[in-house]
């Protein structure tokens, strides 16, 4: 089709007035509902064959559908966590057919069940359909404990913070699509990424306003941020963590582009002001830029391009 | 693969063990959650390409994908009424891909608008993601007031009652197969299907505690009520709602067969005492049969197949 997942979303966005039980709508990372006394979260994320994984990558990774199945349940895990909530129940529907072999569906069904564990959540129903690529689509449902982290409260001032590394399941994907592992802590940074869950849980209780989590690549979400909020962001390069693996993989100049622009690193973006550094610092947050007046998102002073990370393309979208 | 849809579903029943906060897990029409005072009922339901509808379709039926989103909303609504509930806030996830115009995206989207706003519920979220086959899977959440009806609770002495006819909306999927419409009243059974939230709703407000909705057909329905409930059904053939548009289209007798066995109907069936008969007539519902102690599922004193609808196939499963 000629839109893009991108512009698909915003004319779905234009589609679907707010309406008026619903505190934060189609465009941000989650869903926010108000039922009774509570504040619901709610979220879905697919994988779908040949568009985030291949079924060949079964020749070099064994247990390829137990890493689908946890990433399934960590990447809408990592999209509660970008709010600071806590996931509460999934659904899942599974579209299957007949090359989706019993082995790999039990192993499907431990990935899911041990992320499921480790993030504290259940599964309570699905649906399963005969669909001719394999797609697992996973709804989750969660609670927001006091307000919640968006990605329109960035103020002018504030600090820019992110946990773990960034660029390293880029390398990861380009591995598997060449068909060969060299480092493998790249390739398990791809298919079994973590949410954050605690780290955004933390930071919403020290009263941080404003996060999201980086699906579409560093500087692309860094972009959702400074255009919900209208703020400019600048950006340290030097600042930015990259791993030793990436590094050795790839050489300082890639892996740099890759930090800013590959996507699936699921780690999170928040806004804060510096008098939270320290405590941010101590739950595994690090410092790499600032938010000040104007719009765009700029490294070391100079205007970065909005590309948005095309999953197995890994280019523009 | 070589496990059916419901070997798949009871292993998936088996694989993920019942937890505490889960009032009803997976197996019934939804799930049943505790959130702080609420109960909370979650549901799923897609519509893949090939398994649910044929891209020819679009020659038959200009505003396919305008059914198409209409259905998606109505079969999930259909698994909140079979409880007694209303629904609430829903997520959709679109799988596209290139041959998927814009024309038909705004077809689609129509669709669900319009769904949605019959049934008084709102969009608020979703994923997009690039597919080979289109698939359009919603998430549905929904609420209980107070308790809700179950496959389980069907209690001998009581009778059997239904909402609507059944067996259109094969006979429409039949048309479709074929390429020829002759009668567009059943095809829009199949395409435009209703859920009936009202009468579930009224239902579960005169004490009515068993219910399902036919999705799979109605014998297979009614064996899903017999087997959860561990009891024997017996129905009345001459009393099962059969259209005037399905007997002329295909004669009395593959009618019933039709209507027994043919599945996508999402009409409710329901069990009640005796005494509710005069009221439960006034809200639509009809008496097909009766509960007594035993088990299996009877028409006329011959136990009938327990044969599964397998959508497109129309077939066992």
């Amino acid at each position: 089709m000629s839109l893009s997942e991108f512009e698909l979303i915003s004319k779905i966005s234009r589609l679907f007035k707010k309406l008026p039980d619903i505190d934060v709508g189609i465009g941000d990372d989650t869903a926010v509902v108000t039922l009774g006394s509570e504040k619901l979260l709610l979220t879905c994320d697919a994988l779908v064959e040949n568009s985030h994984f291949l079924l060949s990558w079964k020749s070099l990774v064994d247990d390829l559908f137990f890493y689908l199945g946890r990433k399934l349940v960590s990447v809408s895990v990592s999209d509660i966590a970008s709010m600071g909530g806590a996931p509460l129940f999934s659904l899942i529907t599974l579209g299957v057919n007949s090359s989706f072999s019993e082995p790999d569906l039990d192993k499907l069904y431990n990935g899911i069940r041990s992320a499921l564990s480790d993030y504290g959540l259940s599964l309570v129903g699905g649906d399963t359909v005969r669909s001719e690529n394999l797609f697992f689509d996973l709804f989750l449902t969660g609670k927001a404990k006091s307000g919640f982290m968006l990605r329109n409260s960035a103020r002018p001032g504030e600090l820019v913070f992110v946990t773990g590394t960034f660029g390293d399941a880029k390398a990861g994907l380009e591995q598997l699509l060449n068909g060969e592992i060299t480092d493998s802590y790249l390739v398990n940074r791809f298919l079994n990424p973590t949410a954050r869950l605690r780290e955004g849980q933390r930071a919403l209780s020290l009263g941080v306003k404003c996060g999201t989590d980086v699906s579409d690549g560093l500087v692309f979400n860094l972009y959702t941020i400074s255009e919900a909020s209208g703020v400019r962001i600048d950006v340290d390069l030097s600042l930015i963590p990259i791993s030793e693996n990436l590094i050795n993989y790839c050489g300082k100049e890639r892996a740099l582009s890759f930090a800013l622009f590959g996507g699936e690193d699921y780690e999170l973006i928040i806004t804060a002001p510096e008098d939270k550094e320290g405590e941010l610092r101590k739950i595994g947050f690090k410092q790499i830029g600032k938010v000040s007046e104007g719009s765009g998102v700029y490294g070391n002073g100079k205007l970065l391009p909005k590309k948005g990370y095309d999953h197995l393309k890994g280019d523009d979208s």
